[in-house]
């Protein structure tokens, strides 16, 4: 609770009779590795904010492959926001990476939270507008980069990350087979 | 003017009074077809709405060629946001692909209407939480579909806005080459 509170301080002022009843809104979850939070065809019905831990969406392509096409750790959110905000069945997977903590909310409480609390809406316009620009240059870096290109830019700037997260959800989310993630890293190494 | 109203009567509620207020932090500008607003290395000063015409944003790759990312229409946004945001220099050229009418706001402008205003924060709020998600959607494209398959996806999600912009600019947002394009076009036709 405590962390939630560090992380809305970096946005807005909020006192601690505020903060509790903005955090009333949410609820707080101990997700377990590999636990599925959402499955491709339901509604998504939550946003995932990781307290503690890290999360994936994925989707599953024609080839019956998964495909993760964003990760999230402490203070990121995660959802399928187009699903979210129509309110309609998601195309996406949501699984823990890891054992963590995960504060959710619904469509209908973060409604009332906005209304209760407009102060979030700057929160919320905040966290969305970075997220915009992190994914615009993502899609640069897509159009840019082939996937070995991606890889070294990838591991260069978060190689905590490379060394965080299991190697098979790190090919998952390059495009790569295992094997040929394998290839590169030793190519790199020598 | 009038225009814009009417754009944001679409996301908060909004007196006469007030919109004038609004709309004093925002300027006007006639734009020529061509016609850079944004060019690579320049700081990002603005934001662009289109009332009327249409933007595209590009960059150059290594070989030289014009790489458009994204456009805008009516009643969409344009900008770097990371360098936006950031106040940095920007990675990318916003340019005119037709004559047209465009709202821009600076960086100061906005900070100084959201304080006076902080309804445009759910505005705000809502525009980038979508343009958000459309992005999500199209990193899952550009993971899942080849380039054939994108421009077939793209064309017939917008078969009005191929019809509508310049063949060359399409096919610098799909990344194929003019003729490639073409010779597409020429096998789905027959």
């Amino acid at each position: 609770m405590e962390t939630f509170k560090v992380h809305l301080d970096k946005f807005i002022k909020i006192n601690e009779e505020e903060f509790t009843s903005i955090f009333s809104f949410f609820q707080v979850l101990e997700v377990k590795k590999k636990e599925n939070l959402m499955q491709e065809g339901e509604l998504c019905k939550f946003k995932y904010f990781v307290l503690k831990g890290c999360l994936r969406k994925f989707f599953v392509n024609e080839k019956g492959v998964e495909q993760t096409t964003e990760f999230a750790i402490e203070n990121w959110w995660l959802a399928d926001n187009f699903a979210f905000e129509q309110q309609v069945k998601s195309q996406f997977n949501i699984q823990a990476v890891e054992n963590g903590t995960i504060v959710i909310i619904d469509f209908q409480s973060q409604e009332r939270l906005l209304e209760k609390h407009p102060m979030m809406e700057r929160y919320f316009r905040m966290v969305y507008q970075r997220a915009y620009a992190a994914a615009e240059k993502r899609i640069r870096y897509l159009y840019e980069m082939n996937k070995e290109e991606y890889y070294i830019h990838f591991s260069t700037l978060y190689p905590w990350f490379i060394q965080r997260i299991p190697q098979y959800l790190l090919a998952s989310f390059l495009g790569f087979t295992p094997e040929y993630l394998s290839e590169i890293r030793s190519k790199l190494r020598s």
